[in-house]
């Protein structure tokens, strides 16, 4: 059949079949499709959407265009955490060491930052030394030596993706159900996972702003990982306010690190602890949350989850005194306080607003090939709820560049809303979707 | 602005503004746009339509891409036809010496065959020596020596539409309201005429196959042919049977020849008269529907329109003696005769498959780089309304190879049914649109 009545029709709103799905990510892989003809179907899938079962050919269709990693030999169920990402978002630091100390197996494949959200593997390059690029045999190796991984793709998972995703961000083909569902889950799928628990944000600073968006995502997340054997399930939590306390790479390394000594902040603290827990239950390491989250609280305060923390890091050529020596961490040379204009209570502080600081600041990506800068970025002195007097220092900007400061100090501003009245706090886990 | 906003913009189904469609053409037409961005926005027009404002001012730019001629130090009104396309569908070849030898001046450009429709192109080179190739000046020479050129388009006339079309064919986005009408007015627009008339075909052997998409077509062109100063009306004229009895480029000019000797078919004769007496309108030359006619029929009658037809053909190379001579045209070497299967009344006759016939002999292209072999084709020996008998001859196939014959043969069979009721016929031409 050739391509263009694929094309066609999705265009005309059908369903394509297993087999017209296969040749196209065979031809996305290969290098046989042309990039136009690839970008013309993108839209038509934007606009006429997939079932669950061509999302679920489409996800499969793309594992298949790389490898599924084969753990098999390696002892303990494998099992991860997926975030669909925000701003302060740094729960993989904190809870990839909890459940690797109580016994799962964590061979988390993560991504860089890319607009105002945040990126595991740039937060895990803030540590001097520290190595993402772990080859497969090198991956198997810290899963046997220290339970876990915190790496970048590597060439062999899902390859089609790495194309696709290059024209979707051009193409304005980004925002689709399906297209974000069959990217996330190829990648997880093909970790060699037998469990994932997914992390749907919504607000503010997520991709999906409201929570009926979220729950769709999460449902065809959730569907599409069952579909290929993955034990899959999702929590839908707030990202309206950044995560904890910190935004940017180097303090938010500390700020886990923090977290891992019991010091954390409650909101990182509590979202750690309960993703962590998923994967526990998720792996059969636990039979019932409450015995998995004991586990992990005990992993935390017993200090197991900061041992082994330091070991992950020590592993992949990391220098563990950062654990212990946070001066070790890159800092940025400049500080600006933003402070209260006035008293009452803190009522906002929008996370889009303070990840697009961040990124003004150099802690983030416009654009795929930007660098970052480790060490700048913001600290937030008070969070929505709190009690403020005009003047109070709300958040501290970390700067290196004095031309960086006007855009930041602007938008941090916008961020802030301070009202007479407390505000209604709403709980940060707003829905748990499993099958 | 971002192209790729431009695409998102469409993708949620925004109008365009005048200078993000201006910068959307002004990209495709200096290679600064890659095709996988085009592809994704013309996915999106396909999906989100555009305002009769936004498809005005794309024809606009698709215009200003290239040239529009300037033909007023010509005297005279300059006029044109132009068809969307059927089988058998040869009027240019009658009308335009017509309208010419009554004094209006007729630049025509037009394309080639695709698919089961004809081409003018195609059908003029079947004439030995024609060169449909001329430039802008021997175009200016041909208008003022004999009233009227019938060519292809010159590289300076809408090369945007060029990119686009190549494009739209291999991404499954023709078969757009907006873009459809882009490419034919800017193309129209830029000969430089004042007044157009538009044969909008609907049926079998049409691209639009209901009256309600054939008016909407024919009123998006109308619309946007006044917005840009040109004159324009249309007509919307059926095309479920092929007009006339031949298709096939030889055979067509054969046709056309004993059409402006007065011996051509009622439905090919009426429809060109028609035609050239609403170009007599707008040219300003006649006032009422039947001075136009009349005088059509006169230059019809008076030999004047075969006459000019003569020196058309010496005027652009070919050698004029076919018109008294037509063994001097290519003629098939081999005949087959389709018969009536039983006897009854000739019910239907189906042009688009009666064109795929005639492609399968090898007169017309299913791609755009086939060559077309100008001897093949068939002539109708009934239309529909006959009665027949059982092994009276209904079509003769005129071939070159032995096994093109079977397929064609097949589609001829499908084409034809007999009843025993006589069919009720329909009249040619089905509306018209002016404003």
């Amino acid at each position: 059949m050739p391509f263009v009545d694929t094309i066609r029709a999705k265009r005309e709103g059908e369903a394509l079949a297993g087999d017209e799905i296969d040749a196209f990510i065979a031809g996305v892989t290969d290098g046989s499709l042309p990039d136009y003809q690839i970008a013309a179907l993108l839209m038509a899938i934007v606009l006429r959407g997939m079932t669950a079962e061509e999302t679920a050919t489409l996800t499969d269709a793309m594992v298949r265009s790389g490898k599924r990693l084969d753990l098999s030999e390696i002892p303990g169920a494998k099992v991860d955490k997926h975030s669909t990402g925000g701003v302060g978002d740094k729960t993989s630091l904190v809870l990839a060491p909890l459940a690797a100390a109580c016994g799962a197996i964590v061979p988390m494949m993560s991504g860089r930052g890319l607009g105002h959200t945040g990126g595991t593997l740039d937060k895990l390059e803030a540590i001097p030394g520290f190595r993402v690029g772990l080859s497969t045999e090198e991956l198997r190796a810290a899963l046997r030596s220290v339970g876990c991984a915190l790496i970048g793709q590597t060439s062999e998972i899902a390859p089609a993706d790495k194309r696709l995703y290059a024209l979707r961000d051009v193409t304005a083909t980004v925002e689709s159900l399906p297209l974000i569902t069959a990217s996330i889950m190829s990648k997880k799928i093909a970790e060699g996972i037998s469990g994932l628990v997914l992390d749907v944000k919504v607000g503010q600073g997520a991709f999906m702003r409201s929570e009926a968006e979220a729950r769709r995502l999460a449902e065809s997340l959730v569907s599409v990982g069952q579909a290929a054997g993955v034990k899959t399930e999702a929590l839908i939590t707030a990202m309206d306010v950044p995560l904890g306390r910190t935004v940017g790479n180097a303090l938010e390394v500390l700020e886990c690190t923090e977290t891992l000594k019991g010091r954390g902040p409650a909101d990182l603290t509590d979202l750690s602890v309960l993703l962590a827990a998923r994967m526990l239950v998720l792996a059969g390491i636990a039979e019932t949350e409450e015995d998995a989250e004991q586990r992990v609280r005990r992993a935390l305060e017993s200090g197991a989850g900061l041992e082994r923390w330091r070991q992950i890091i020590a592993n992949q050529g990391g220098d563990p005194r950062v654990v212990d020596d946070h001066r070790l961490l890159p800092l940025a040379p400049l500080r600006h306080v933003v402070a209260a204009s006035r008293s009452g209570y803190l009522a906002a502080l929008d996370a889009g607003l303070v990840g697009r600081a961040a990124v003004a600041l150099g802690a983030g990506r416009t654009r795929v090939e930007d660098e970052v800068d480790p060490a700048v970025g913001a600290t937030l002195q008070a969070k929505p709820g709190a009690q403020v007097d005009a003047g109070d220092p709300l958040v501290v900007l970390h700067y290196r560049r004095e031309r960086d400061l006007g855009p930041a100090v602007d938008l941090v501003t916008r961020a802030i809303r301070i009202d007479d009245e407390p505000p209604a706090l709403r709980p940060l886990v707003r829905a748990q979707i499993a099958r």
